[in-house]
């Protein structure tokens, strides 16, 4: 797609389809841009409730919303698009992406041989997001699921229910059942705590009647180096702790030397032999982003500026977790969290229509300088199992403030996550999909 | 798992899960057995509303029953068991069934090299469904989707929605584009029917907003060498023909020579290029059946007596697509239908629930003689797109009775399945997603 003509509209380009460039998608104004969205993914995943629905609690459709609904100018304007490819490339002298169409159904980044295409834009948006870090252990790739994508939560009930109804089948030896049933969370965050937490609800309320002959062989066990949550209050990490330990959560304190095909291996030289092995120890810069020409922020994420404009080109910016505030503007590396994405996606969205009123939307035209980003923490959540849920309100991990724990916290988080998935198909779909946990169970059909 | 001893529970096998296995374990008397159930698949597929699952009418999961649910015994009883395998063979003479666990996630018949085990049955009832048809013709099973499961199903979507979003890249050609877009549906009894008319369907009421850059090129191509829905009462026919063509479905009469990976060829030379390729032309005996040492009923399936028995053996009994009436019966073969599987698995439960409350339950009893299998046929049903179905209430091909379509039949025919989906669970979620497909349009997330 060659460059836009002055007298026509300006050209965007959204890079990625995930918190940061769904909301920028959202609060774009169409009438003074053309749109385009290049993303492996034609939807955006609500990622607070992935691991939800790994173990049937809610739906993978229900997490799920799609560009086109996000945005549907995408769609129904003649010269905006959504294209379903991976960038590769970004030539910042002749203002353009370079893309690489997916042939088959393969989101992994392993794909290769799509169709090449490029696209001038006038301004340009990199929102593709962080990749799931494994500190180059050996094993990692080959033999651990992450929990990033709906794909991956396919995977890890696929992989689960299979497991369960492996241990079944007779002539298979009790280690070998232990083994199978053996699940193994590498990582306390927040995600590693939240699908501990659901999968031993998972085991308490669904495993005990609907797999009873294997019900007392089923295990999980939290593998994290330091401290579980270590980013909350002192006394919500504590009630995690009782929680988890209580619901049946093995919490050990150990390092990850090396993942086998059936066992991984500890710095201590213990042996864990596991059935699932979920991997959730954080991310990092994919390698789309480490290859990028630009000056990086401590970390290695795109560098870019208080106005969240990667300097030193020309109309581009980064947001969310694939960029960073470079040293020299003196701020912290805010956290990879939906929250700042989102903020910034509402923020460069912001700028850019008032760029275009101002008759600035074209490539390389002067640019009125715009306030500085600011970031204000709202709190963090995390669930910890049935009806649990930590609300730290503090605004930084030093400062004082509300924390709540328990039934009325695991309140305010539903309710916040049910009011905050996007569409009213998908509010719907949630509220219908924990009713019906809570009257009738979780699903275990396996496909 | 070793003979039952005669003081111990009679145990049944039950090999299968859809239709007729399902039926039956619902109404196994399970104080009176102990039931193993094997398949490949731990869910039973409510297959009349499948093809509304392809382009996102209806979730998967709601068409899908986990068999656990069905008959909760199989995982709460200390000897009932539900195992995820495939019966290899059967020993008539040790009264035992050769099985194979499956390794991975495979449900194909491919797999291979899994945990052997064999199960002992005092009563065993085969009920493994038919596969689908290929004539022998090249190409089908490498090119074309076949749809008779879930899995099918989402191959089915994933494939459409990737096309129309390959249509999108720049720089493709308008003839790829023309091929990309043309689905073409090779079969016209009521699976391909139904599926051609939601196929338009969700052509002309998402595909035209969703995709309002490709939607001139889409086209929907059903082809039958005889008439479409050739066991429906001819005015019905009349009608769905104009309804099918009303719509956009290109009706053509043809027959196809062989498959190629882009296009297909009729015997009359005509090429056919495709983008999507179904293949719905009906079922015949599966390798398993074909294999087994019985007599056979014509067209090759596994030959019964009016009691549903496979005769020459004890203890064995065989229903729904798997089993025929043997040729000396002089009873026509029943149609491969659900409603007769379902019948069938009734019948066989309350006559095995019979001989185990007359202490007739172990293996080589006695028999009383049972009363014999009685079929009514309670008329056909098939949707022609949005709000029209087709119902035919007459008794067979050429007696004369009720037939109905229209906006009326198509209630009918939405009603009929509501109350007829096994669970509470599933008939709320058939009723919400017929709800929000209604006021939101059909969903187009793609993993
Ligand atoms: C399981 C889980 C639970 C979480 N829970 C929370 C929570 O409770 N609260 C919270 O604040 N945060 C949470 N997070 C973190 C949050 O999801 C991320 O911070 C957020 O998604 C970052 O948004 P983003 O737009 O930068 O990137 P992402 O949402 O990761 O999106 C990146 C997008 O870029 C696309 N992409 C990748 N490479 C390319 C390429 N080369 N070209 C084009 N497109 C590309 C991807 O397909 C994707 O669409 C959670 C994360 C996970 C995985
Ligand atoms: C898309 C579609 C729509 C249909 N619509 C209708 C309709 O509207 N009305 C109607 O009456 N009929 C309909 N049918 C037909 C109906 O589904 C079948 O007649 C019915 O499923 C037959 O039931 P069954 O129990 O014999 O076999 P199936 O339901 O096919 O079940 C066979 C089971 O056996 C298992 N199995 C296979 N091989 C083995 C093995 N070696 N060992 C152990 N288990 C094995 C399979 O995994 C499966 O669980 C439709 C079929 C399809 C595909």
């Amino acid at each position: 797609m060659p460059a836009t003509k002055p007298e026509q509209k300006p050209r965007l380009v959204v890079l990625g389809s995930g918190w940061g460039a769904c909301r920028l998608l959202k609060d774009i104004d169409t009438r003074l841009y053309d749109v385009i969205c290049v993303s492996p993914r034609n939807h955006m995943v609500f990622t607070p409730l992935l691991a939800s629905t790994c173990v049937g609690t809610l739906e993978f459709r229900s997490v799920a919303e799609p560009v086109r609904s996000i945005q549907p100018a995408l769609s129904l304007l003649p010269d905006s698009y959504y294209f379903l490819a991976r960038c590769t490339d970004i030539n910042t002298d002749q203002h353009e992406v370079h893309c690489e169409a997916l042939q088959e159904d393969i989101d992994d980044g392993k794909g290769e041989g799509g169709n090449k295409f490029s696209v001038a834009y006038d301004k340009l948006v990199i929102a593709t997001g962080a990749e799931a870090s494994t500190f180059g252990i050996t094993g990692v790739h080959e033999h651990a699921l992450f929990l990033r994508d709906v794909k991956n939560a396919m995977d890890i009930r696929t992989k689960l229910l299979l497991n369960l109804m492996k241990c079944e089948i007779p002539g298979t030896s009790m280690e070998e059942k232990a083994r199978l049933l053996h699940c193994v969370v590498v990582g306390g965050g927040p995600t590693g705590v939240e699908f501990s937490g659901e999968l031993s609800d998972f085991i308490r309320h669904d495993v005990h009647h609907k797999f009873a002959h294997v019900k007392d062989l089923i295990h999980v066990t939290l593998i994290e180096a330091n401290e579980i949550l270590s980013s909350f209050d002192v006394r919500l990490r504590e009630y995690a702790v009782n929680q988890l330990t209580k619901t049946g959560v093995k919490l050990v304190r150990g390092m990850v030397k090396e993942v086998l095909p059936e066992k991984l291996l500890l710095t201590d030289g213990t042996e864990v032999p596991y059935g699932l092995l979920v991997w959730s120890t954080g991310v990092g810069p994919s390698p789309f982003v480490r290859n990028l020409p630009f000056e990086k922020s401590p970390g290695g994420r795109i560098g870019v500026d208080e106005t969240l404009k990667v300097p030193g080109v020309e109309d581009v910016y980064a947001i969310g977790d694939c960029s960073g505030y470079l040293e020299r503007t003196n701020k912290t590396v805010l956290p990879a969290l939906a929250q700042v994405a989102e903020r910034q996606g509402k923020y460069v969205a912001k700028a850019l229509n008032k760029m275009a009123k101002a008759g600035e939307g074209h490539a390389k035209a002067h640019i009125t300088p715009a306030d500085p980003f600011v970031y204000r923490h709202l709190g963090s959540m995390a669930t910890v199992g049935r009806y649990k849920a930590l609300v730290d309100l503090r605004e930084s991990n030093k400062s004082r403030g509300l924390s709540m724990k328990g039934f009325l916290s695991w309140i305010v988080w539903r309710s916040a996550y049910l009011t905050r998935v996007i569409s009213w198909r998908n509010r719907l779909y949630v509220a219908v999909n924990w009713a019906t946990t809570f009257l009738f169970g979780r699903d275990i059909s396996r496909f």
